[in-house]
């Protein structure tokens, strides 16, 4: 029933698997539940209004968005809690001053003094008192100010002294993305957490206020045995989960509820390979799993119903065309196995890429009926 | 003038340098012209009405798509002569037919015999005689019979007896993308030109019709010293041209008229690091450089009028920011030279992909004057 439903679908398509999802809504707010912290959803994986209500449904509060186009969007679904997690440009100022003249309770960040006196300043000028969180840096990966640095206390106070709302700190693990065994990921949590606290404890001995401790990545999330003096975590990925993941050891390839759906175009028998009409513009340019401990390639070969059909992986990708292969050696019956206009579906490397390279989704479940979920874009 | 006006623009943005990509449409017309031969472009580098009304005012005949969403965009736009040049599953043989019936000049390409009995088929229940040609695999990168091998002449049997009309032949040298000196790029073209005059050879000794015979790649239609027997040429990328095709050696940098403009959002100062509003969801995932002879990272960082600034490219990226450092040592200044909300152009790796994550272009010429190109994506 659902194969006869996604033979209607024009290849390819990005296919969401709703009891997956449903599933790895419930895992990771049960666990948050459990820890005792709130969960505030990254929705910068899967941008759609419908799978930010599913997470809203099991209990997260507020969204963590990327992009201040996804803050305005889910505002406009009547979201007003919104964390916008990427250091903001002074530039951006008049827009994100907008969102809050509108009514929505817009979080800021930064993790440098002139970011911190312009958001300041223009806040002073336009009698707004903007709430912030400074980024601290607790694995060396990205941005964010270092927990023990005496700049944290400087960038706090351009903001608290300027007459802005201190509102906490907060951090991201990204270097998680490279574990991959349990006690590395224990660690990686623990080293997030009291990296994120020591920050918080340093602000409040200095007579600064901050509420807030927000940390997070799906590994860490995941992984973490507690969470003493953290008042929230974001994740994003988990809600889809993909074969990176799976490489880290998070989930099993049957959590993954993105996939591509695609068709078989043609052949080269004599190199063992199928060709697809799902190249990098459907599932990114991402080789996330290159660096890992098992290569996908640009993906995993599923059934057209979602069953993984071990050892073919999409093997290369022109912009429009996949090449499918069985590894490491090569299948001469490949033309037989997947002949011409067979759908397949392709789990992706990392689904906010892959994800990314969609408008909308196309959703399944149990009974094979589709519904479209439109994705947002562009910033 | 151009730096104020880009000011105004929220970043990250795709930039179009109108005279650039003016240019690059005249050179590559000028050489197809010296050659005698027809040029099709291929649209799917830039999926822009605009970009190709620029070709055509410069004699361009056709288009070349990459998907059916694309010759439905392009024929809304008057443009009926399509080629769409990716391998037909039979599946879509309804949406080509469609175009076709609303007074589309489509054509369509197979490699295998499968599909053309299938176009075959479903052409004579429709009682329409699809125009086809037979893709042609010259260098061994992809899809298409060989010129040499016996399945051609069955493929066009299948197709030509089965009452479709055989257009032709069609070869793409993808091949040439890993060329890197004008020796291997020369020879390159002439295998291509070659291998697809063979097959056209054959198929008319075999007394069957085969009127176009359709080569093409932007390194190899910049390098091909004759086309004895070609009767168009496609080519997508060099309208914008990028940093893969500079190392290929058929452009240099300041030919490269797609950018991506972008804010310094931060510092990681003892790092070397600048952090920008532009990761991987602007530039794309695309490495194409990595396993060239220089790799530029995710991008070679200029001046926000487009000058290079040499050594400084976006060495990492994560989905909404950028690692902007100098190589190959560190640059401790680098907070000083790009201070916060400074406006960079980043040059792409790959065009094609950094051009998808957008939806539309901010179209700049020499007044520094700005238009918006709207740009087409999915399927």
């Amino acid at each position: 029933m659902l194969v006869t439903a996604l033979n209607r679908i024009q290849t390819p398509a990005a296919v969401v698997d709703r009891a997956r999802m449903q599933r790895n809504i419930e895992r990771m707010q049960l666990r948050m539940n459990d820890l005792g912290v709130k969960f505030r959803p990254h929705v910068k994986t899967a941008k759609s209004i419908e799978v930010a209500r599913a997470q809203r449904a099991a209990g997260s509060r507020g969204v963590t968005v990327s992009t201040l186009a996804e803050a305005e969007y889910f505002f406009a679904d009547g979201v007003t809690d919104i964390l916008y997690a990427v250091g903001i440009s002074p530039s951006k100022l008049p827009r994100a001053l907008d969102l809050i003249r509108r009514g929505c309770a817009l979080k800021i960040i930064t993790d440098n003094r002139e970011s911190a006196q312009a958001i300041a300043k223009f806040g002073r000028e336009a009698a707004t008192r903007f709430e912030v969180l400074i980024e601290i840096d607790t694995d060396g990966h990205r941005s964010g100010v270092q927990p023990e640095q005496q700049e944290l206390l400087r960038v706090a106070h351009a903001l608290h002294d300027g007459g802005m709302r201190l509102a906490g700190v907060l951090t991201h693990a990204g270097s998680s993305y490279g574990c991959d065994s349990p006690e590395q990921l224990v660690s990686m949590a623990e080293q997030e957490r009291a990296g994120c606290v020591l920050a918080a404890e340093r602000l409040r001995a200095a007579g600064l206020p901050c509420a807030e401790v927000s940390v997070g990545s799906t590994p860490t999330a995941l992984s973490a045995e507690r969470l003493e003096g953290v008042t929230e975590v974001r994740a994003g990925v988990y809600v889809f989960f993909d074969l990176v993941m799976c490489n880290v050891g998070v989930c099993t390839a049957d959590d993954i509820a993105l996939s591509v759906l695609t068709t078989v175009t043609g052949h080269q028998s004599e190199k063992g390979w199928a060709i697809v009409d799902a190249g990098w513009m459907a599932m990114s340019r991402d080789h996330g799993t290159q660096s890992q401990k098992k290569d996908y390639g640009y993906g995993q070969v599923c059934s057209a119903d979602g069953t993984v059909i071990p050892g073919y992986v999409m093997s290369s990708a022109n912009q429009e065309h996949g090449v499918l292969a069985y590894q490491p050696q090569m299948d001469p019956d490949i033309a037989r196995r997947f002949p011409i206009d067979t759908q397949l579906r392709i789990l992706p490397n990392h689904a906010c890429a892959t994800a990314a390279q969609f408008s909308e989704y196309c959703v399944i479940d149990e009974d094979g009926c589709l519904a479209t979920w439109e994705r947002l874009r562009g910033w």
